[in-house]
């Protein structure tokens, strides 16, 4: 990393700050309620009140993409910050708490007297498909005002998630972060969140990985949508080309990065798969805390894996196992 | 069961309305908080805040007793009701949703502008014990103007939890409910929920044990504490003389129920301990699902074993597998 002097954190993550609320159903009730199995779709207050009613008991934790990553990247131990908006109420409490609990500097001030804290109702079928159904609410009022330049300029990398897209006032917050962190000689990377997130936005998506963005994570189906192309190998020569570091995580295969003419391969770490969910926010922070701390493309690559192979080893997107002693062990 | 006309709920439980907020610790924790490992402490409002600022991230899910038992009741088939205080609030309309997708009426109204909706910060240290912090916050606001005598009137077992001995007003309220049961040809039981409980209340739950409960639920522990007991086979002796129906569960070695000169023991289910919370909450489900359907001992002990199983097979104190076809399939 080159930048003017030292950062004071590793990795700033910006992201809806959302509270999951999780749940099994059976295929009838996705059917039933016309959703799309396996994707995230936005709803309104009034859709998120009519599937909450329906849905079975649920267990809450704290979620979105960019804060399962900084979660994740501090308990790699990665010095990390967080924006996200949360608003002044008991989830937006939660939503603190947990953050700050994982070790995560969080300073974006709660709305207050608007919309309440966003919950994303996550519905898993028996075949262990996830359809999530996000309600933004409070989230929709994260602006440039809640992007603290002081904490930008002081940051190695900051990390945006695609979902960002899905909101004008984010999207403009979002280009202002990552202004904000090149002036100051930092680095800014991407994840593109899901395919279907790609689908909605992907002109601008694609003007944005262009001149904006330096490192740029994606799994394969959100590489080749947002290359619009069939062929794995040609989503990774346009990575290559077109960003100066592509991270595409491969499920069950593993991984690849692509810095310029470097090209890195990794296996998938072995592990009992119990639940997906956060795989690749969890990979993403690995290969984050490696590459902050200054090391090799392999060691980054590795150390995604065994984030993400504890994180699958198991029901929710936050690390249970203390992943600590990794980094040293990679050495 | 005789009572005055047919039953509109089978069971009605009264407990304390409560949302777990569980999070693993280390042992160290444990100590410097100053916590007894295992048991259940009442805690007040600035030691909650103290206790969840110092927590590890957590996942939060609705629970207490008698609420267990009422979830699991209904997911078994029985017709089940519930009275407990929570709050106007988030936290409180997540214990709504979740006890009302469970299938239970829930007709008590939130209590609005006093105390937020209760919770119990659960802290499981490596050796899989659970350490129980409970603020009551909301719960305390439940007296006996939250008794609903007509649905107390109409429901062949009303349902108590032990817990609601820690609080005066709802003492009272557990009397009154009591002897409206009573009143109304119906049956009353109570489970004495952890020993310590028993500790803290021996005289008044001796009394009530002799005087007004039919059905008597308490594990090898709690029963050998009510009766200052270390000999287990006196501690039934004693049961089986003070009230009409004793049953008694003992982990791993199965349970037992005593009734005059009747005697009925059955084994655990074989099954995988994963975490064995809410195991008696949903063993007496299971117990009292099949007792208001009219079945043999046998079959009751049996249906509670069954559902003790599928509950200590994971994570949560809520059903996750159909157990509605079982009662049907004892015969």
């Amino acid at each position: 990393m080159s930048s003017s002097h030292a950062a004071r954190f590793d990795v700033l993550g910006i992201g809806n700050a959302i509270v999951d609320v999780l749940a099994p159903v059976d295929e009838v009730f996705i059917t039933r309620h016309e959703m799309r199995k396996g994707s995230m779709t936005l709803i309104d207050a009034a859709r998120a009140e009519a599937i909450y009613a329906a849905m079975p008991p649920a267990q809450e934790t704290s979620g979105g993409c960019a804060a399962n990553t900084c979660a994740a990247a501090a308990g790699l131990g990665a010095r990390v910050a967080y924006f996200g908006r949360v608003a002044d109420d008991q989830l937006g409490a939660v939503f603190r708490h947990d953050i700050a609990a994982a070790g995560v500097r969080f300073p974006t001030e709660p709305l207050i007297g608007g919309a309440p804290t966003a919950r994303c109702m996550i519905l898993v079928t028996p075949d262990g498909q996830r359809t999530m159904n996000t309600y933004l609410g409070a989230c929709t009022a994260f602006t440039t005002a809640q992007v603290d330049e002081a904490v930008v300029a002081d940051a190695a990398v900051t990390y945006l998630e695609g979902y960002l897209y899905d909101d004008p006032a984010a999207q403009e917050a979002f280009r202002h972060a990552a202004a904000t962190a090149h002036r100051a000689g930092r680095k800014v990377a991407l994840t593109l969140s899901d395919s279907f997130c790609v689908d909605r936005h992907r002109a601008a998506f694609l003007e944005l990985v262009r001149s904006h963005v330096d490192i740029l994570f994606a799994n394969e189906l959100e590489i080749c949508s947002l290359y619009q192309s069939s062929d794995i190998a040609a989503a990774v020569a346009r990575t290559r080309a077109e960003v100066a570091l592509g991270v595409i995580t491969r499920g069950e295969d593993g991984s690849l990065a692509v810095r310029g003419q470097e090209t890195v391969e990794v296996p998938a770490e072995p592990t009992r798969v119990i639940d997906t969910t956060g795989a690749g926010d969890v990979y993403a922070a690995g290969f984050l805390a490696a590459l902050t701390a200054g090391r090799s493309l392999e060691s980054c690559a590795r150390l995604g894996g065994i984030a993400a192979a504890e994180i699958i080893s198991h029901f929710g997107a936050r690390l249970q196992r203390d992943l600590r002693g990794e980094l040293t062990r990679l050495g």
